[in-house]
């Protein structure tokens, strides 16, 4: 089931992410533990893992942050030759672990200032990278930054999508960084997105609250099945998947998988597991399904590929998936195991 | 919801609890983790989360363990303005952590000899702490220490019922502190601080053992319906409220609330949850009561606010509740989140 | 039930461990845990800590590593007047802890290098070890290394038969580390020592994959039933012991433990409860057959105490039992507690 | 010697300080020891150590790091009462300790966002601090953050003044804050603070650099001697103050501390200390020159109080100093001493 | 220079170091490492690297922190079988390390209360451990204790020299243990045991002060020179050995031994060296002077290697020394040396 | 005085540095920090940082750890597209840190058996290395492994040269890698990479010991002064260069670097400086001298920039070297410096 090596991208902010040890807050504790992650970085560094030569398109500081920023995707196996290096600042954010009843608790630093964010126009050799990779993965929430952010984005959507490269867009939306209004204000970039999208990683409730649909319907199952074969025809879009996610209240979260390609919907079997780390989990699944494609596995199978990949991200440290192919394909068929010696 | 600010304190002894990293035991750490509690500190540092100026009545030692717990308890949000310092020693206690089959342990130090349980005749200043509060704190760990304690204890309670403050006393009975035959010793030290008690936590087995009231009931709720009116009547007490926990096998606990106020009993929903730290989570239960009365909530409201406050307290690191209002409002009425960002 | 004390020898490898942090992986982390184990050094602990002179039998190399391992099983209170000291190299493994639905995994260093594995004839002193012991464990870990110490283990056991003293011998087959075609090899030096064990550790799948044995029963316990009686028979073994594992989809095992002595059987009640630490946990349950036998428990004791020190261990922080005689006992009672204190 | 308690304030932002551990890099380490510090931070510590009470006038963010660095303020025994909530960001900075010839090497967060920098006007109760204090201090750094802050800064310092309470000024020119020409744009702000304060910290380069006074000397204290006379007499000035530091190649410093009033000037004895935390120890020595005039000192003895507070400073872990009144008293007469015990 | 093995014994009580961590203070920090030392451990351990069977006397609280303590000296190599296990506390003492300026703080728990500072007559066999022993080395510190541990002691030292055993005394006198007035209180005591000591540690000033002794001389050799020979006379003693210690101002410090045997002085070189952890060196010298007797080094020998074994103990983390015979020897001869590899 | 950015290569062993911390030993830690190193690496990440494209031939196992290491390897910025994946170990090694007059100590794993020393024939593509680089560093410890390793390193000078790149050899001898006559068996491999190289680094010592060279002088700079220009003519080699260190007792060393090239030396001052990880400082004088020449600095510069790389390699933790062009550059004419922010 080993897939062609294929050159892919992955658009996106570069976050520090700084967190509380075990489960003490940011008042109780006296040390964090640091990485650098961000929805690009995640599915870079995923598809790097499935066998592909990963690039991320970002901009980071040129100082001491900087070079740790780019130190660390590295060390993940992201290939660095597109980052640009400029401005002033990195994004981060603190992370509280949360433990049952109580939730995690996110605290951003002042994103917009980051270095990201501040690229001027022409920052970024569209072109080029256009010329280089086979398909380009982008996110809701770099959409939601700022309109020189957006511009870069759709620009660079456009000239993969020109070189015949496939471009993939995960909805991905976020209220807090859209404020209020927001899926008014969202609509338009969505929907052009959506237009350049070949992949596009969404649910109903993306389609009923951004894109504005209407449904009659009142279950998720029946509002999906009526909403995303519409949304395909729409926006001329070849796969979309998602997932449904409950959580539990024991730690454990469960994990619906679907896959709509051909006018057909694929479901995998609900799959509860332990949560230890559940941010990133969503690049995995959507790197999961980007693997399937590349790889040419049957729906069945990339709807099945992806959730473990989800499941699997949810038991590693920090946000970013670190499991292999195999390791994938292992969880596919396995439960629990014992110690591996 | 939110309440008019009061001047609440509570009294007790601070104990340096030294715990163990993670699952280790002493003989395998080389490492503790250190902090300052105690259930005068719990309880003061949730009312002061909740919204009011919460002082703690205690002794500390003048050398840098008194310091470090000084200062300790103003980052809790603890007023200490009412600390005196003097003696030489600082109680302690060493954790080790249990897990599942394996119960906690807990190792104290030389307790008696700690400034607290030392402090000479006319440590506190007892008329001033009168005037300036609205309600004072006392818990029966206190009164298990020696006659020195008992006796400061019931002159600060009778000064501020004095003044017309509320006078609050939990139970919190320790057969360790007692030793053999201690319900007897214990019984007229009880007597004494419910007749001066305007609220009490307690449940049917404090009545039974330490007040050596007899029931015909052999169910725990049936207990409690015999004994706590009876308890209320005897020692006019306003309000009589504790919990019923089951410990479960599979690292979760099952808690439900009661309260008995005006001849009528209320019972919140019982609680399953996961358990991170358990110890403290007595006084958060207690904590969110006295809220609830100070505040003026429903009793219905009061036994649900102080079971998510219970319940939030077991998911925090350390002995000490550190949850806001807004915190336990929350929880309240959600079950376990998403992460927040 | 507290037992005479006794003179007991284990004789394996000394491995050391190294441990990521929490659940990182070793391209995540940048530290290890390290402590020193081996099923001799877990037998010999928890054999100590049930109240015998325990020795270990083993050689360590002459360096900081040679003295850091001996310093840590004094600390476990092993005695180590019967380790030898000589060769280069001590055995490694590095482990990363798993959570949920990825595996703990094991990488080992070049243990056939070590002190242990490369010491030359006549490095221990048979016959003294076996003048001044009651009784010794070998294990099958041991029996996969090579010839050298396939030899050194036989010599040890006809010594320390011929001395009167009690053999124990646990099957422990390791896939692994007897490679390809591994069960015809490891036949003739598991027969060998069957002969030579007074009490052997083992289940249906050993005799039917090493020994070879067919059956027709097809549920475990009912091959269990057919298998091990013509086991004990055929070898003359007293007592066979061991026990069936479940790995359960939430981090809970399900251990069940079977004694098979005097053409009996006896079964202890299945017990599900929470993994902190897999590894070791099966020398915990040998060590606690071995003092069933050697204080003389019932079968039906034995079993138990034997179970309840598996589960014990599954709950300590390293491969190496921690838990006394006292923990044992009340762990066989009762079920999940509250704090200590 | 002991002080008269004076009430005391500080004005300045408060900064998160993320701290590689011991030596390495930011691209090495994966953790940070976090702290929250700022000249005010310091100031207002070291005086509530020295026996006053110190009051913060600052602004933090309404969120869980604001809550944070409150914590973190009270617990160095700062009080709170003059500290707003709002805003949306704090300020941080990254340090990387510097060894030998290596120096430390600090990266900024985006400081103009920070709650501090953006307060809008009417944040601070400038008339009810005036009120309520004696003496506040202001330094160089918030000088060069904004308007907004200069004018609040100005405010509060002309409000101070008319109430009768004293202005300290440090001068702490930062070229990195104040950018190409820095030192025209800051001359007129400078000497706005110069006219209002009582007390400044200054050295002869500041003179030259910042307000442009000719010197025909070469010699740093014949520089010294020539221009703050001049200064004093220009601004109307009561004691300026100041240290001339020398880094040697060692690891060590040497320090001199200066002070001129009623014009003359004191010198201390050079002292050559070795430095493990070099942050902060500049306010150190303010706040000891700032106790000195508060305890009515001679010159002399206010002099070497604040060199020795400034030795202890850098012998400190993190920016703020921590030592008592008696632990500097202490240090003004001894050399390196052994244990205490 | 091999010596013989002999058996020796060390007499004293086990306190838990807690450690602040780097140069913080009890007031910044919130892990402790802990260790177990005093000053029989650190000459028990000291003199088992040496090549001697090294007994600690003692008695050990029969909860978790004395079984801690019973593995850390089992892992330092010490014999444990003459402790004893009963009583409830073991005395603690905190410790903020010092950083040039800023000496070393440490503060203590209630020493009193501790299982070796209440154990009863009769705890220790003394008959059996004369018996089997050839030393015994016995510490001020223990006899400012109380009556009961000074009986313990002089009944134990009586019983050794009954037997033909060496008496070690080391006078290590604390003016914070004996109070105000203490060398009156002392001076009896310390008599009692110099009539007892064959070989005993002391200068120039324990004559002067504790002893009383007086002497025209002002500098402290000419001191030494008049007044040890007079107290090896008085009190029978066969050797006589100390140091004299220079705190300078770099974190470094210089040592000079002497030595006084059959009326002649040996001095070592004066050594200057770097101060890693200056608790425990002491000991460490005490334990080379009884080294170098057992092994029948020269004076001039003995001398220097309880030197290089005193300065090697300044280079070692935590109280006890860990160099063995080689390493000291290698250290007499050697300046500081690049990397072994 | 920026260089043109070349393709450098580096052949050698990548080893798992294990690091007790602080100053502990390993029988006193429970932790180690863990890192990859060896002279190729330490090499390759200098040259990298110094702005060349650097990359590493050796080989790893196909396992955690050797995942572990090539990340490690990328985010120090080596390429590792020369990196073959195979065999089964790594070697490692575990450091004590010395202090003072007490030294670091090394001990191995068994590090013949790791991949790069077990690498079969035909392991490295040596024509395609040989292609695509200008230069290749290899040093003696390779030489020391086995044949098969020095074979491989012959090969790929030997195929470096034949495409015209530079072949640089560092003569590294190690005693205890050698073992007992080692000199006479280097010698022959010696003199084969000295006819290969181009660059070597040595100084008179290995002239005398390893090449047998004899000289009348006495003083180490006549002995360099003697022998350099033999070597340089007999062995046809461009640039010799090295260093003379002095160990001095404080924790300093003093260093001074040489460059022997046309027939002319140049020394460099010896510079004196405080030492925090001597491990790798050597490999960071030779990529000094690799740069300079490589840049073509004056013999002047290149000596100069050579020791003040290799002065801060002493100041980073960890074996590699991690200061970028600017860094240097600015240490060779800036003495220790206050912080920079």
């Amino acid at each position: 089931m080993a897939a062609k090596r294929k050159r892919v991208a992955a658009f996106g902010e570069v976050m520090m992410r700084l967190q509380a040890p075990g489960y003490e807050l940011l008042t109780q504790a006296n040390t964090l533990h640091y990485s650098f992650s961000g929805t690009g970085v995640n599915v870079a560094s995923a598809l790097s893992r499935f066998g592909h030569e990963a690039y991320l398109v970002t901009r980071l500081p040129d100082n001491p942050l900087g070079d740790a920023a780019e130190a660390f995707l590295r060390k993940l196996g992201i290939l660095t030759s597109c980052i640009e290096r400029g401005g002033a600042y990195l994004g981060m954010y603190f992370l509280e672990n949360g433990f049952g009843a109580r939730p995690s608790r996110v605290t951003y630093s002042n994103r917009q200032a980051s270095s990201f964010n501040t690229a001027p126009d022409g920052t970024y050799e569209v072109d080029q990278i256009a010329e280089q990779i086979d398909l380009i993965h982008f996110c809701g929430i770099s959409l939601a930054m700022n309109d020189g952010v957006r511009a870069q984005m759709k620009a660079l959507a456009r000239a993969v999508k020109a070189k015949g490269g496939t471009v993939v867009f995960d909805c991905n939306y976020r209220p807090a960084h859209w404020g209020e209004g927001g899926y008014a204000l969202a609509k338009p970039h969505y929907e052009e997105m959506l237009e350049l999208a070949d992949i596009a990683m969404m649910n109903e409730r993306d389609a009923m609250l951004i894109l504005g649909m209407p449904t009659a319907h009142e279950g998720r199952e029946e509002q999906l099945a009526d909403l995303l074969p519409q949304v395909a025809r729409q926006y001329g879009i070849n796969v979309l998947a998602g997932t449904h996610r409950t959580v539990n209240g024991d730690n454990t979260h469960t994990l619906r998988g679907f896959h709509y390609k051909h006018e057909a919907f694929v479901f995998s079997e609900p799959r509860t597991f332990s949560v230890y780390d559940r941010i990133g989990a969503g690049d995995a699944y959507a790197s999961g399904i980007v693997h399937g494609e590349l790889a040419g596995f049957s729906p069945e199978q990339t709807v099945s590929f992806a959730v473990a990949s989800a499941v699997l991200a949810h038991t590693i440290s920090g946000d970013t998936p670190m499991s292999s192919e195999r390791d994938v394909l292992r969880a596919m068929t396995e439960a629990a195991g014992d110690v591996e010696r």
